[in-house]
């Protein structure tokens, strides 16, 4: 294993320090950790989100003005604790509540859960959705249902305009479950990942092949083939987007209004003609930037193809698997509100436009 | 070799396709093979560089409003040809005439030095300032004298918003030798690259070994030594910058005023306390951005325990070596004119404030 860290153990702590040292309008916090903007979210509904560390910049490289106010780091692939939520929410939240937003794996599910309840008896209203936009698998290794992937970007860019607009609770919720609901990913491993606990590869790929369908912690995908080009892994994702049937599920969502989880049930889009989306071909870390256009000059020929015009695109590493060499497609369907809302200004490590 | 590429040899006109695709005010053209801002700047000093491609986003993805007008990539690691800038200046250039921001590598000096022979006989202005930044060695395998590295970034931000400004050509130049003579540059490799024409490791790395002083071409460094700590890692590089010492050296310049290329004599600064600076902590490709801020937090102390105050930073990959891990340290000293220049917008697929 090689990586330029220093203890194993303490990776994540190091790697916020650095952060919060580096981008002085957010404050990184230990025992619980979390990162949070300067001055909290006091006027509005605050936007938290969190994760296991390993998929930086993902989440927080997307705290700061016009995005997250606080996101929750667990250990490399490991789910963060209710008490770093919680510890969150009391730190930057008002009247107006918390939008936990929250990638569909059990462990993430479960603890933001038990955040939930943690505030409720603190009084913080709080609403909590599922991003589940990965339309490789159904279930996985560690996941009932969808996998959270690329639609989350989406989802906190929107939604911390929409905050800063003067959202409530409620109209937060909406859209950040139709943000869910407009976007489909797919993702492709060209190698395995090293998390710094274990020290060997987390999972073991022939050297010339890749698996379709991968999951953010190298969990199992759809299928393993011998490499192909560029255009035909292209392919390969895009069809998997683009052919997705609409997809009906229930969601189990906090409603502070109602004081309880109700499962909501709720489906999809399909893509059509006429559709405008926003595109993120997201590297996986190990994956220079070059190859990565190589990918959305065939992804928006693709796209074309299906009458979908990509009007807004990230290319880049927003949501990584360590080192990984590999990328995930999503597209995401935009209207009216949610194409004003991405375009508003905002000011994170990672994202930063219109200031 | 796993990538996502079609045909070794298309690499580099497919990921400029791409590019141009993904972002519509930049304009992608073949034979000669550049990327100039849609537009043009008629009614500015233009500001132009190029090297091999492989080290993407430079250069293609810092060409845009407030900083270069035109990137002429060349094949992997290879250099640009002189019809390629030629051309690119007759794209762009009005007027005011052209900068010329050249990485000191032999062959793209030469070359460069070349397209400024034949724009001369255009009767277009051009003033070339060579950077040389790598404080890791006087000489080496693709260069004379020292090479360059991420202080390109700062000089092409730089130089972008001066002629914004309304900077003449003349004192474009004296800019860019400025922010040359005012910034330094070390780098690290973990593992090696793979380019797709050759297919195998430009060079071999022992599986505990890093390279100290690398060049972004694979070309050696200062000394191959242990895996270290990142903190480790961090003090080698650091130190190879603060203990620089002022460096005298010719280098050849065009100017157009004279008619002649002109050996300039100059010399560069070295750090001392109560100086402000902007450092770029950029990856080499493949190593993981939370990787970079664990050492952002260990230069960010060294260099205050110099009494330098890192005033701006940038972490994350600028100036790779493909899919290589590793990272380099820039430190460049700032002044007003430098900062002021630095803030001001800018809007590249690579970078991108204010707008």
């Amino acid at each position: 294993m090689k990586k330029l860290i220093n203890k194993a153990d303490d990776v994540t702590a190091e790697q916020l320090h650095g952060l919060g040292l580096a981008h002085l309008d957010i404050e990184v916090h230990h025992d619980p950790a979390f990162v949070s903007v300067v001055g909290g979210a006091k006027d509005r509904v605050a936007v938290i989100s969190g994760g296991g560390s390993g998929h930086e910049p993902l989440h927080g490289g997307f705290v700061g003005m016009g995005m997250l106010d606080a996101a929750c780091p667990g250990q490399v692939f490991t789910s963060p604790t209710p008490d770093q939520m919680y510890a969150a929410a009391k730190e930057v939240a008002g009247e107006k509540g918390v939008l936990q937003i929250v990638k569909n794996y059990t462990g993430d599910v479960l603890n933001f859960q038990m955040a939930a309840d943690m505030l409720r008896d603190d009084g913080i209203s709080m609403r909590n959705i599922i991003i589940d936009d990965d339309v490789a698998l159904k279930d996985s290794l560690y996941t009932a249902g969808r996998r959270g992937l690329g639609t989350t970007i989406i989802a906190e860019k929107v939604c911390g305009a929409a905050a800063r607009e003067g959202y409530d609770l409620d109209q937060m919720a909406a859209l950040c479950r139709k943000v869910n609901l407009y976007g489909k990913s797919m993702g492709v491993a060209l190698t395995s990942c090293t998390t710094p606990q274990n020290g060997k590869p987390s999972f073991e790929l022939g050297a010339d092949e890749i698996e379709i369908g991968i999951g953010i912690h190298g969990e199992p995908g759809v299928e393993r083939i011998k490499i192909k080009t560029a255009d035909e892994v292209t392919e390969i994702l895009a069809d998997h987007i683009f052919e997705d049937e609409a997809y009906t599920r229930k969601l189990s969502e906090w409603d502070s209004a109602k004081g309880d989880w109700v499962d909501s049930e709720v489906t999809d889009i399909t893509f059509s003609s006429g559709d405008e989306a926003i595109a993120i071909v997201n590297g996986m870390g190990g994956t220079p930037v070059s190859e990565l256009y190589t990918v959305y000059a065939k992804l928006a020929e693709i796209a074309g193809r299906h009458g979908v015009k990509i009007i807004r695109n990230l290319v880049g590493n927003y949501i990584t698997s360590l080192e990984m060499a590999g990328c995930s497609l999503t597209l995401v369907k935009v209207d009216d509100e949610i194409l004003r809302l991405y375009d508003a200004p905002v000011n994170t490590p990672a994202l930063r436009w219109g200031v």
